[in-house]
């Protein structure tokens, strides 16, 4: 397991209308190879939203990494963050990280 | 739910020594009050560490980030990374986030 962790500024949407807008992206980013989970990050008064994924490789993790890097930019994104984790399970686990 | 996201430069221990030298501090995160669970994350290579909490609201997240910032700070880690985020929940589900 690795995880993607990636926040950047953005104007919105956020709530339930962000889940509208986005939905089709989830789909699409559920069918994404390696992929074992994403959540999805967002706070309206800060202006700034993002993600946790989970692959399960850093093959997988890096190939997501760079097209979605691009396609972002290609949405008028800027300063984006991307940070690469290995999970401490043993510690995840003791903290009820579910799943696990 | 609210999510703090934290990480910072760490110069380890990592793996399995992680594990050891902090599960005391992971059974008494676990009795936090507010905490549904944390994700440790950790990059032995880039030489950092953090985490991913979920609070059930924003004052216990407050509560936690105030005393683990100053318990990291005495620890001695610098340039420590704090950011709030609530949970798009309809779009973490279409990507199969654990226990939603």
């Amino acid at each position: 397991m690795k995880i993607l962790q990636v926040d950047f500024p953005s104007p919105g949407p956020f709530g339930a209308e962000m889940s509208a807008a986005l939905r089709e992206l989830a789909e699409s980013i559920a069918q994404e190879p390696g992929l074992i989970w994403k959540l999805w990050t967002e706070n309206a008064e800060t202006k700034e939203a993002g993600g946790i994924y989970c692959f399960e490789d850093l093959d997988s993790l890096n190939a997501y990494k760079d097209m979605h890097s691009a396609r972002l930019t290609d949405m008028g994104v800027t300063n984006l963050r991307f940070k690469i984790f290995d999970v401490n399970v043993a510690l995840s686990k003791i903290d009820r990280f579910p799943g696990l």
